[in-house]
């Protein structure tokens, strides 16, 4: 049997062999990339989130374990990150501070080999990626548990930034109890609100009889077990890690789908990687049916709208403003008639990107 | 052009399946090396810290470029860590908060597959250990920027646990401005007294007229920037972030091989790796060539010793204790001729453990 474990790690270790000159070879070949983009455009792009985004769906579609595919995705995200740091050292802005979900996100999509910079609000973010300070940004715009991001939709009016990828955490709550807490004397379970909504079947069946009160966050919830023995809260890894608390029950979403999304915003145009997004602002004057104007060029042509919000326009000129995001790429036919209807019809678009579907 | 790079980039995608392949067949064989493990031991010990360090120096010794060693080394590392998490899934706990220096340095070692828990005392980490809750623990021992951590060693006095790893985290300081510094008006610099002293030549080489601050320690020293246009601080990339704050002048420490060390605690015995490292305590009563009595046996033996510490005893019958670093493994003969020579001279040894030279 030992001569066995010596025979299995004999082959393990031919097999790193093997691997690390891969490695090595891909890296080559990165560069050889690079050398030819260099040849032939003055200023070249290192950085392809369409090509990247290709690479991860095919690892994963054709992944057969016992790694499994994510797993898989999250080694090549971090080989290919660490090819394009040998052409360029790229910098990625992202809202702050450390340890926010932002930063989580912008390390997810950029693996490890970037340098990250946290920035104190989310205009600070696009400007540092207009003045080209930084290559490329990352902010929040959907957080299910802490409330849309309009901010980040404010800002896309007044930018000439593009949309170049998404990122979409998977957020699990976990309920929670301190060092204190006598366990079986809880009568309050703390939490933001949207979070006791998304988790309200699993409390009426576990803990119906424990008071739920919604607090401005769920840090905050987290932060309160500190003096308080009769309770527990409700809040993700972070705050777990971050406050010394121990779960007593984790992943009590009802849904478990619960995600949370990011948008990477940089200075190019993304050409179509097979499966994207196209997002977009519309702005039209206020009037009866324009929501039903706007909807129906879509609804006509196929095209699968995956989220709309209405905001009301910041300048005086446009009485109103859709955001709506839709499947497809820009460059495509069926896309590109219902751009042309809606702005005969007298709309007036913006469009902030066509990009890559979240692979990760 | 285009067509070779089409042509360059089909290489690459061929070469990720059989990398992808690899990667997979590597964790079938980690399976199968823990299954041998199952059948024949009744208590199986998945991670070992000596093979995974050989792993290490191999990958890292044999390696050809272009990507470098340290990167080549760090894949490699995920890459035990993922196999490792498919067999077991490994708790460490480590002095917190999330984000500290310690936490850099377990995950460092571990990888990313493991789950990391933050406490907020180095006892508790001993405790979390012994009491079987974590698997393993990460404490700091040498931080030179923020002084030695004498609490670690007092508390291996009193605890069983077994030094099975040391992990090395390299330091870099830079010269940070805030939003609001004028930077051609700076008058004074703050930092840690022992960073301003790692900097004393940068310092008065290009800085010779502004006054040297010490406060409590270098994340202070950011913080300050805040409320003073007219300072700048020197801090580490952590606090550079944390803080908003931008780099004036990069790695201005006097020597570029700044480390902090961490430890690795345990319940088991590690093999020898080929490079080790034993640390011991040695107690005595003080006499006078206690010292020289302790060091000449390492001397004659030839063993190189890393490091020296004296601390006083905290138990009434020990009236000196030296904590020692010394090259070799305890099985080594030369090295337990050592330990011989001490106890036969009447001082009580404890070993603390011999564990693989930090690789990354």
């Amino acid at each position: 049997m030992t001569e066995s474990l010596d025979n299995l790690r004999n082959q393990i270790d031919a097999l790193d062999q093997q691997l690390q000159d891969l490695l090595n070879e891909r890296a080559t070949l990165a560069h050889k990339v690079a050398e030819v983009k260099i040849a032939t455009d003055p200023n070249p792009v290192f950085y392809r989130p369409e090509r990247e985004a290709q690479v991860l769906r095919r690892v994963k579609e054709r992944n057969q374990g016992p790694l499994d595919g994510e797993t898989m995705a999250r080694f090549f995200r971090e080989i290919m990150s660490a090819c394009l740091a040998l052409e360029q050292r790229m910098k990625v802005a992202f809202l702050g501070p450390e340890g926010t979900f932002t930063q989580q996100a912008a390390l997810k999509h950029f693996g490890h080999a970037v340098e990250s910079v946290p920035l104190g609000a989310i205009d600070e973010v696009f400007r540092e990626v207009e003045a080209g300070a930084a290559h490329y940004g990352v902010v929040p715009v959907e957080n299910s548990t802490e409330g849309v991001v309009n901010h980040t939709l404010d800002t896309f009016m007044s930018s000439e930034l593009k949309i170049c990828g998404e990122v979409e955490l998977r957020i699990h709550h976990h309920l929670l109890a301190g060092k204190h807490t006598q366990r079986d004397k809880v009568t309050r379970v703390y939490s933001h609100q949207q979070t006791l909504a998304q988790c309200r079947q699993w409390l009426d069946a576990h803990m119906p009889g424990v008071e739920r009160i919604a607090v401005s966050s769920n840090a905050e919830a987290a932060r309160r077990l500190k003096d308080e023995w009769n309770a527990m809260a409700i809040a993700g890894e972070m705050a777990e890690e971050l406050y010394g608390l121990e779960a007593v029950q984790r992943n009590i979403e009802d849904r478990p789908d619960n995600t949370t999304r990011f948008l990477i915003i940089g200075r190019q145009d993304t050409p179509a990687s097979g499966k994207d997004k196209t997002s977009l602002m519309i702005s039209g004057k206020n009037r009866p049916g324009l929501l039903f104007e706007v909807l129906a060029p879509f609804r006509d042509e196929g095209i699968n709208l995956t989220r709309l919000e209405s905001r009301p326009s910041r300048t005086a000129n446009w009485s109103y403003v859709f955001f709506v995001d839709c499947e497809g790429h820009k460059e495509d036919a069926n896309l590109q008639s219902v751009l042309d209807k809606l702005e005969a019809a007298g709309n007036t678009i913006k469009l902030l990107g066509s990009y890559p579907k979240a692979v990760l």
